[in-house]
């Protein structure tokens, strides 16, 4: 492979999690100690930054404080949800950042993100090759639905994992300390892969193994769903529910979309109230065969951002592996690979998980989705098969220490330093 | 002071917190060293666990599981929400419970909780008084609420403040990594005390701090909210609203109760069952003013039973009161004091925070609560003050080590061998 010399930029795109910092660090280090790039920018919010020339030079950075992009949640450096157009129909875009790359002498790309991420890699990829400039292209996994095509697994996943598995445990213990009957509902990410939700069959590890779980890939039947919930009624005080946000009926319409009593109900001013698949959910118990079942002690619960940010819950492997991918894309394009993402596949050493880096085509991954393997699934669609914890207990090992200070977590101080603005 | 020889009954009651085990452990460890105490019982499910003769021999429980108490949430030994009947009016509980008392040679009774717990002890004190059973009774308070009156502050709260800041935070940075407006409300526990809602400010110690943060100290206006809200919008993209559950109108209402015609279940207390606030807000919000704001990206966050129940992320300080607290209700009740809670007094030593014990009447403090001061809330009443900040800093300095195993959290194995089946 030839040598290739200049600047490198990374980006960070869509949803943040717990370790796209990680990985994000991972490249930067990589890149500061590699002879063969000139220049190490950080792209603020993605794309768009490139698009606005807003490029952090990250040599201005203090190591020290980079080093704490390990334990940081969200996005240092800016996320973005930009959408490039397709350059046939429109090149203005591409344009631009084959404008900025010429004018920082950028020959290295890391973008670090979910499927669009990955495809707004590929298009890049495709315009430089087309226009003849010669930069190498590679995408960094990064999500916490774990839904990415041609990857063991997805940075990201093993922290959210690790913190809702964490949470319904504790939840769990909670309600079980009291005799009354109560039913707990949680609501879990995942518009159409369930493996965040999945990650809910990790509680059986510690004797608190929900009762019901359903995963968009399963077809979702209320009345299915109510003869389940009735029998684990019957048999126990504390009944726990976990529901993917996008489980669906056969027809593909989403639950939550649904409506019930509940959220139909008008408040003071005449407002409609809406509430999330969780509410939806207890209105449609609450008033299902003739509201047999209005009385009973019902709580929804909805993780939202918290399960794609708890950093202070982070799992060390998650955090390591994310480092991993970062590092792996600079070593990988500087030794001449392009348009390429990097995947996990796992091995097992003499019954030990390993995590090992390979390379996947963007072309493959990017828009391709990635969802639970209906043969982990109960037959019943109820609940997850110990094939799914044998799977996910690896990438939730291990704690971070160190993250907080002064009672609270500590992250980096990150001047940002904008390449254009300096002389 | 006369030496009491005989049993002891620790029980746990009420809402569960963070740190309620551990206040357990300084009791059940403090009395199986005592030689006072000659029998230590666990009460299943608090005071019902006392009318039902089902109390924990602690002698057959493993020390090193015991000790695993300090780092578990909820209630290991079991909790109630049991109210005791007026004694003059009905007195089969109080006979009941001075028969198990006699039969056990109970002469010391520790219980675990809130405001409500409190009248519990006070009431079985005086029916003990009034028969002529010697017995000293010692309240160990408990409450994320921070509400108990004559204590500085109560066990439970500095982790559910430490577990409050450390996720606002992270969502904080998590909205932050964006650049389209958006508009957070969290949803905080609390019912007449905004102790717990204050705790978001903490989030300024890390540079994010919420922009309005509503108490139930202070009557709450939506025209004023309104008018607050829009002024932030207009300074900046992301906004971050911080409410109590309990914010109410001049009049009393609950603004929770705006939203809907939700049936307001009370509890055995006669508490109305709190919730939903944050989305009753956001629908009031999209359609305020002719639906000004009904295109603006809004989500609301209900922390609901994660914040009471987050050991993952305890503070250490809190953990460690909590014990101090258990240990000392057992050394004042054996040297002879009875009819007291257990409350913390905080002194600066050189600067730094101290914490010590002392003890309160219980009659003083059994159901008066005790509010955020009104000069620690703003004037405008729509954010709190750098004073609150000093005074909850200390309290969750620290955070616990090894509480997990195998990438969850380890809790005890209680063997739970009831007293009445020991031969």
């Amino acid at each position: 492979m030839s040598t290739l010399k200049g600047a490198c930029i990374i980006g960070q795109s869509g949803g943040p999690t717990a370790v796209i910092n990680s990985s994000a660090l991972g490249a930067i280090e990589t890149a500061l100690k590699n002879e063969n790039i000139t220049q190490v920018l950080a792209a603020k919010n993605g794309v768009v930054g490139i698009l606005n020339d807003e490029l952090f030079d990250c040599s201005f950075e203090d190591p020290a404080e980079l080093a704490r992009f390990r334990n940081t949640p969200s996005s240092v450096i800016g996320s973005c949800r930009y959408k490039l157009k397709d350059c046939d129909v429109d090149d203005t875009d591409y344009k631009r950042i084959l404008e900025i790359f010429k004018k920082y002498n950028v020959r290295y790309f890391f973008y670090n993100g979910g499927n669009d991420s990955m495809d707004t890699c590929n298009k890049i990829s495709k315009y430089m090759l087309k226009v003849g400039y010669e930069c190498r292209i590679m995408g960094i996994p990064k999500t916490i639905d774990n839904d990415l095509f041609g990857t063991d697994h997805c940075p990201g996943f093993g922290s959210a994992a690790k913190y809702i598995a964490t949470s319904i445990v504790e939840v769990c213990r909670d309600i079980g300390s009291y005799t009354v009957p109560a039913l707990t509902i949680f609501e879990i990410m995942g518009r159409n892969a369930g493996w965040l939700t999945a990650a809910a069959a990790l509680c059986g590890e510690v004797g608190c193994a929900p009762d019901l779980i359903y995963l968009p890939e399963v077809d979702f039947d209320i009345d299915k769903f109510m003869s389940d919930l009735s029998k684990k009624i019957q048999e126990k005080a504390q009944v726990l529910v976990v529901v993917s946000e996008g489980i669906h009926d056969k027809n593909g319409k989403f639950i939550s979309e649904y409506g019930s009593d509940l959220a139909s109900t008008k408040d003071a001013f005449g407002h409609s109230q809406m509430g999330g698949l969780a509410q939806t959910l207890l209105g449609i118990i609450k008033t299902y065969d003739n509201g047999k079942y209005s009385k009973l002690k019902a709580r929804g619960i909805e993780f939202s951002l918290l399960q794609r940010c708890a950093s202070h819950c982070a799992s060390k492997t998650d955090v390591e592996e994310a480092y991993l991918a970062g590092e792996a894309a600079v070593l990988e394009a500087v030794a001449g690979n392009t348009d390429k993402m990097v995947a996990f596949e796992r091995e097992y050493v003499d019954g030990k998980y390993v995590c090992k880096t390979k390379l996947v085509d963007l072309s493959v991954t990017a828009n391709a989705e990635h969802l639970v393997p209906r043969e982990w699934i109960n037959e019943e669609g109820n609940n997850i098969k110990h094939e799914f914890v044998d799977y996910a207990l690896p990438l939730i090992q291990g704690e971070l220490e160190n993250t907080f200070e002064n009672g609270l977590p500590r992250y980096p101080h990150f001047k940002g330093v904008f390449a254009k603005d300096v002389k």
